[in-house]
């Protein structure tokens, strides 16, 4: 497992504010999933709450409301391809933990859904149950529970990408990605 | 006025999907302000849905909810400076469209919050009313009723950065931004 040291969860939203693209994964009664989320903000600082679109399509969305958690993913460039894979085939069809598709998932501290292998940071999360934004907009609140970040790539409450291949990325459309580029001071 | 050209409103998700922070301009009564907000996301395609936190002590929540209405805009990195004194100061207490803050505002088409001059893309937006999420997690939904782009930085629902400063930015913390970096395919 990449190695991972605990970010406050007062910290927690400085992972999302400036806007990644996520893996969201899930479990539930021994199946597990994990898909891609460029619809994902920060919605509050302590506690730390997010937001996130969950089509209802998706095993995702079936395997998130079973279970009432979820764990946000931040992929590095190197994981691009994987998020691509992630975000355009079904869990329904394919095990995204397997051969094919390759995700690796090790076990959260507060959740029952994967951390996935190879991240930047991870936002272990549990559902705040608004049934009616999550039926009418497939909008899901959670509250983060645990937070975690890779060390080279996050650390004292800022991002700091070791190399080009550990940045975090922002999806655009057609399998195509930016990285997160330099950093400034306005 | 920034040159600008209308985005069809089923692309119009695409001037968000990478996560950039937007300055949310709003009007009403004859008083008008502006405000950042890295804190936004899509939330649907077709109509266009987008969601946003405005906090409760803020002026623009004021002018928002009297008004059902604001604009997104999408700065640009020349604007940093901009963002961040729009971000950092109250509209109660300076007019961050006179001299001081210097904000440019110009007619919108379908609402009555300004375009904000200078910026990389505008989403008109008429809230959806959810009195409980606004009320519970200052998160506003609203629809996009109309969109714009500078052609030079966005067209054919594709972002083309063309320089440097025409980039949008993504708020880290502390008057820190990021570049949105380098476009790549997965």
């Amino acid at each position: 497992m990449t190695t991972r040291i605990a970010v406050p969860l007062p910290k927690a939203y400085l992972l999302l504010n400036h806007g990644p693209t996520v893996l969201v994964s899930s479990a539930y009664g021994g199946r597990r999933n994990v898909m891609a989320a460029a619809w994902n903000m920060a919605l509050d600082f302590d506690p730390p709450k997010v937001a996130v679109v969950i089509d209802k399509a998706t095993l995702t969305r079936e395997l998130v409301e079973a279970s009432g958690e979820f764990v946000l993913n931040v992929p590095a460039r190197q994981q691009a391809a994987l998020a691509l894979a992630v975000g355009t085939q079904s869990g329904r069809k394919v095990d995204k933990f397997g051969k094919k598709v390759g995700a690796g998932g090790t076990a959260a501290s507060a959740v029952g859904a994967p951390l996935i292998e190879g991240c930047l940071a991870w936002l272990e999360c549990r559902v705040i149950a608004e049934p009616h934004i999550q039926k009418t907009y497939d909008l899901f609140l959670a509250e983060v529970v645990a937070a975690w970040a890779e060390p080279e790539a996050f650390s004292n409450g800022r991002w700091h990408f070791p190399d080009q291949q550990r940045r975090s990325i922002h999806y655009q459309a057609g399998g195509n990605f930016f990285a997160t580029g330099e950093a400034f001071e306005a």
